[in-house]
C-alpha cells in the first residue's frame, strides 16, 4: 500500500514505531504490534505498528513516522512510501514457549537477547519474557545461556592479563563502601582490577556516585582499557560502558512491579563480570534484617548458583556471606563515604574500623583465591601503598579531590540524639538509607548521615547517635519526619 | 517542583502520560512508570511518568503533556504547573500477588479491573496481569469475580423480561452463520433475544460483518434497548456498545503473543452475556480438526466451566459440543453468508441444508431450556414467521437489503476443481478461511468462497468443488497461491 509520510516530530528513543490510521490498518488486515516494512526508494526499515483511532494522530492515506525512522529511510514529511506486511521476529515463539513453562535452548535465548538489544521487541513482548522468567524460573543452563548472550551483545574488555579480578556486592547495606578500599589494595598488590560500578537506584549512594566525589567516573571501554593498563585498576561507572546492554532494557521492564527474577539477577551480575573478562570474582552477600537478603537459606542458594554459573563461564568464584544487619562505615552519602574511604586508606584514626575490617577481609580472601599470601592485604594498606595506588587511579580517571579533610558535609545539620540510656541493639539500614536520601543523597553529594555509634555501643540519654546533613532546610525536615515515622535505632 | 508545560501536540488515546527530562526525574527520585500528580491552579491530574533522555523530547524545567492531560488541567503550552510524587495504584500489589502464584480475592480482582477500565495501569503492568493469569490460571472463584467486575465496569442492558436468551459460539468454523437463523426463530417464538456479535478478527466474517450486509449494526445500548423492545430481538455489533470494556484492553495485550488464557476467555464471553442480563444462554463448542477446540477433553472441560460460571452468575447455561470438522453452509464471506441465511429463512431450495439442520437444533435446544416445545423452532421456520421476524429486525436496525437474489458475489471468480474422482474426506476450515480472507473478506463484503460440495460428497475429476470470488485480480492470485501451498480438500 502506498502512503504519504507524516512526520510525527518526536524521537521514540527505543523501538521503531509507525502509526497507521485504523481504516488503513484494517485494509491490510493489521493489528497493533504487527510488523510492517516501509520502503522509500531503495531504503527499507521494519517498524512495529501502532494504530491511530483519530484522524488527528494519523489520517487515512498517511503513515506516521518518528525521527529515527525518518533518518533510516532518508524520508521527510509528505514523501510517498510503500508499506508491506512483515512477519514477527522468531524470538516471539521462544518467549511463548517459555511462558508455556518449557525450557529454552541456548540458541533460543540468544535470539531473544539479540532482539532485545536491537530493539526488535515491543514492551509487551519483553514483559511477557520477564514475566515468564519470573514465574517459571530459569534453569542453570538457561541462566548461563542468558549470561553468555548478554555478554556477546555488548562491549567487552580484552586485557592480556591473568588473573583479572572483580568483586560484587548484592547490596542493601548503608555505607559499606568496601570496593573503594579493596580495589586499590589489590591493584597495589599487582593484580589487575578493572572495576565498573553502578550508581544508586534506591540507596543513598552507589560506588560510582561516591567515587565521583574524588574523580571523573564516566569512561568509555577504551578509556577503561587505557587506565587499567596504566595503573592496574579503576573504579568507573558501568553506565558509561556498553556492557550487557540487554540488562538495562530488562531492568526497565522489571522496575514497575519491582520484579527481581533470580535468574535475571544472576545473569545481570555475571554478564558484567564476563564482559570485563574477569577470571576471579569475589561476591559479597550481606545477610540480615533490612539487607537485600534476609534468609541464610536464600543466601546459600544464591552462593551455590553464583559458583555454578561462574564454573560454566570459566570463572573462579568465591562467595562470602557477611553481616548485613546494620550500616557499615560512618558516612552515608557520597561525600561522607568518600571521606571515610580516604581516611581509611591514609590510616587516619578517624577511619571507621568496621569498614576497615570488612575491606581487609575481602581483599585477603581475593588474594588467597589468586594463590597469593593473605598478609599482603594488610601490608598494602598499612604501608600506604594502597593509598598511593588510589591516588594513581584518581589521577588516571581525572582527579577532583584527594584530601579527605577538604571534603565537607552539607551546611545544614540535625543531630539525632539517644532517647534513653542503654545499649544499641539495632540500626536499621532501611530507615537510615531513606533519611539520607530524603536529605538529598545521592543527587546532593554532600548530603547524608554521619554515624557516631554502631550496634552494640552503649549510649547515654541525649548523646548524639548521628548527624544528618542537607543543603536546604526543607530536606532536613523531610528526613526528620521520616525518622519520626519509623524508629530506626533501637536501644535497650 | 514547578515546571513549565510543553504541549506534545499528540493524543495518547489511552493512559495519561507525562514526560520529564531525565535530570528533573533524578532530582525527584522518579523512575519510568512512577505516578506523578500535576497541579494547574485548582485542577489536578495523575499521570504515568515517561523519561526523556534528550532535550529535544523534553528539556529540563519542562513537563511534556499530551492532549488529554492538557484538557483535564485546562493548561496550555508554557503554563506553570506543580509536579509532585504520587503513590502507585494499589491494584499493582494484587497483580504482583497473582504473579507470585497466589489466589486473588474478588475485591482484589475488582480493583484491578477498575484500574484497567479507567486507564490507571500501564501496558507493562497490564501485561504482567495477563501473563500471571495465563501462567498460573484462574480459579472458578477468580473467573467469576473477573466476570462480575467486567460487567460492573461497563454498560448493561436492563429489560423487564424473562427469559432473556443469548447464544455464543466458540468459533473456528468457516461459514457457520447460525446466529442469524436462530435469533429470528427464537424472537418469532416470543422470546427476548438481545444479541450482540463480534466482527471478524482472524476469520473471513464475523456475525456483525455478515449482518451488516443486510442492515446497520452499529447501535448504542439505548438503541439496542429500543429495537429489542419493539421487535423482540436484534443482531448488532458488540463494539458499538460499551459492554465489559476491560475485555477490549485485555485482548489488546493478549494479541501480540496470541495468548488466550482460559479464565480470561471464559470471563470475556460470560461478561458480555451478563451485561445483556441474559438468563438462558446456549453455547456452541465446535469440535474438530481445524476448529478452535480440537480435543473432546478440552471441550468437556470448557463445558463444565461455562456451566459453573453461569451458575455463579445466576444464568442457565446449555453447552452443545458440535461437529466443527468442516465449514458449515455454502457461502464463506459476509455477502455470501448473508445470502445463505436469507435463502434459509425464506425456505428457498438453494439454502444450505447443513446450516439449516444445525440452526434448527440450536433453536430447539434453546426452546427446551426455556421450557417450551422443541417443535416450535421448525414451525417458526417453515411458516415463514422467522423470515418475517428477520425482516422486522432488519427494518428496526436500518435496512439495506432483504432480497437474497439481489446480493451478488464479487465480479471476478476462480473455479476450484477436483483433481481426481473420489469421495471428499476433509475440507479444512483453516485453508478455506485463509483463501477467503486473501480474496478480500471481510473488508470486501462480496469477496469469499462458495462451496458446492461438503465432506462425504462424491466428486468426479474436474468437477467444481468451490468458486472463489474477489474484486481484483491480484487478490484472486493471492488466494490461489495460498490454496496451492496447502491442500485443504482431501479426496480418496
Amino acid at each position: 500500500m502506498k502512503l504519504r509520510v507524516k512526520d510525527m516530530d518526536i524521537e521514540t528513543g527505543g523501538i521503531l514505531i509507525a502509526l497507521l490510521n485504523e481504516n488503513d490498518a484494517r485494509k491490510l488486515d493489521l493489528h497493533p504490534e504487527d510488523r510492517i516494512g516501509i520502503y522509500h526508494g531503495k531504503k527499507k526499515a521494519i517498524a512495529v505498528l501502532d494504530i491511530a483511532e483519530s484522524k488527528k494522530a494519523c489520517p487515512e492515506g498517511e503513515v506516521g513516522l518518528f525521527e529515527e525512522m525518518l533518518d533510516l529511510l532518508n524520508a521527510k514529511d509528505k514523501d510517498e512510501v510503500e508499506v508491506v506486511i512483515e512477519s514477527k521476529p522468531v524470538s516471539l515463539k521462544f518467549i511463548k514457549k517459555k511462558l508455556d513453562g518449557k525450557r529454552l535452548k541456548p540458541k533460543e535465548i540468544e535470539a531473544i537477547v539479540k532482539d532485545i538489544v536491537s530493539n526488535e521487541l515491543t514492551t509487551i513482548e519483553l514483559t511477557y519474557f520477564i514475566s515468564a522468567c519470573y514465574t517459571h524460573g530459569l534453569s542453570l543452563e538457561e541462566t548461563v545461556a542468558l549470561t553468555k548472550a548478554m555478554i556477546k551483545t555488548g562491549d567487552t574488555l580484552k586485557l592480556n592479563k591473568y588473573p583479572i579480578v572483580d568483586k560484587h556486592c548484592l547490596g542493601g547495606v548503608a555505607g559499606n563502601r568496601t570496593t573503594m578500599v579493596v580495589v586499590p589494595i589489590l591493584a597495589a598488590a599487582g593484580l589487575t582490577v578493572p572495576k565498573t560500578s553502578s550508581r544508586s537506584i534506591t540507596s543513598p549512594a552507589g560506588t560510582a556516585d561516591t567515587m565521583e566525589v574524588l574523580c571523573n567516573v564516566c569512561h568509555s571501554i577504551k578509556s577503561v582499557e587505557k587506565i587499567v593498563k596504566k595503573v592496574g585498576g579503576c573504579i568507573t561507572w558501568g553506565g558509561a560502558v556498553n556492557l550487557a546492554p540487554a540488562d538495562d532494557k530488562i531492568i526497565k521492564v522489571e522496575n514497575p512491579l519491582r520484579i527481581d527474577a533470580e535468574g535475571n539477577m544472576l545473569s545481570s551480575i555475571m554478564a558484567k563480570k564476563g564482559s570485563m573478562s574477569s577470571t576471579h570474582v569475589i561476591i559479597d552477600i550481606p545477610l540480615g534484617k533490612g539487607a537485600k537478603i534476609e534468609s541464610r537459606k536464600e543466601a546459600e542458594k544464591l552462593s551455590r548458583e553464583f559458583k555454578e554459573i561462574g564454573n560454566a563461564l570459566g570463572m573462579k568464584i568465591k562467595v562470602l556471606i557477611t553481616d548485613g544487619s546494620q550500616p557499615i562505615g560512618n558516612g552515608i552519602g557520597p561525600a561522607l563515604e568518600a571521606r571515610d574511604v580516604l581516611w581509611l586508606l591514609k590510616n587516619d584514626k578517624r577511619a571507621p574500623q568496621d569498614l576497615r575490617k570488612k575491606s581487609l577481609m575481602l581483599a585477603e580472601e581475593t588474594l588467597e583465591m589468586c594463590g597469593m599470601d593473605r598478609k599482603i592485604a594488610k601490608e598494602m594498606l598499612e604501608s600506604g601503598k594502597a593509598y598511593k595506588k588510589m591516588i594513581e587511579i584518581i589521577n588516571a580517571q581525572g582527579k577532583k579531590i584527594t584530601d579527605p579533610d577538604k571534603i565537607k558535609p552539607a551546611k545544614l545539620k540535625y543531630e539525632y540524639r539517644a532517647k534513653k540510656s542503654g545499649k544499641i541493639i539495632h540500626i536499621d539500614n532501611g530507615v537510615i538509607s531513606r533519611a539520607a536520601r530524603l536529605a538529598g543523597a545521592p543527587q546532593d553529594k554532600s548530603a547524608g548521615i554521619y554515624l557516631y555509634k554502631h550496634k552494640g555501643d552503649k549510649v547515654k540519654k541525649g548523646e548524639i547517635i548521628f548527624t544528618l546533613y542537607a543543603d536546604i532546610k526543607q530536606k532536613i525536615e523531610f528526613a526528620v519526619d521520616a525518622l519520626k515515622e519509623r524508629n530506626g535505632i533501637i536501644i535497650t
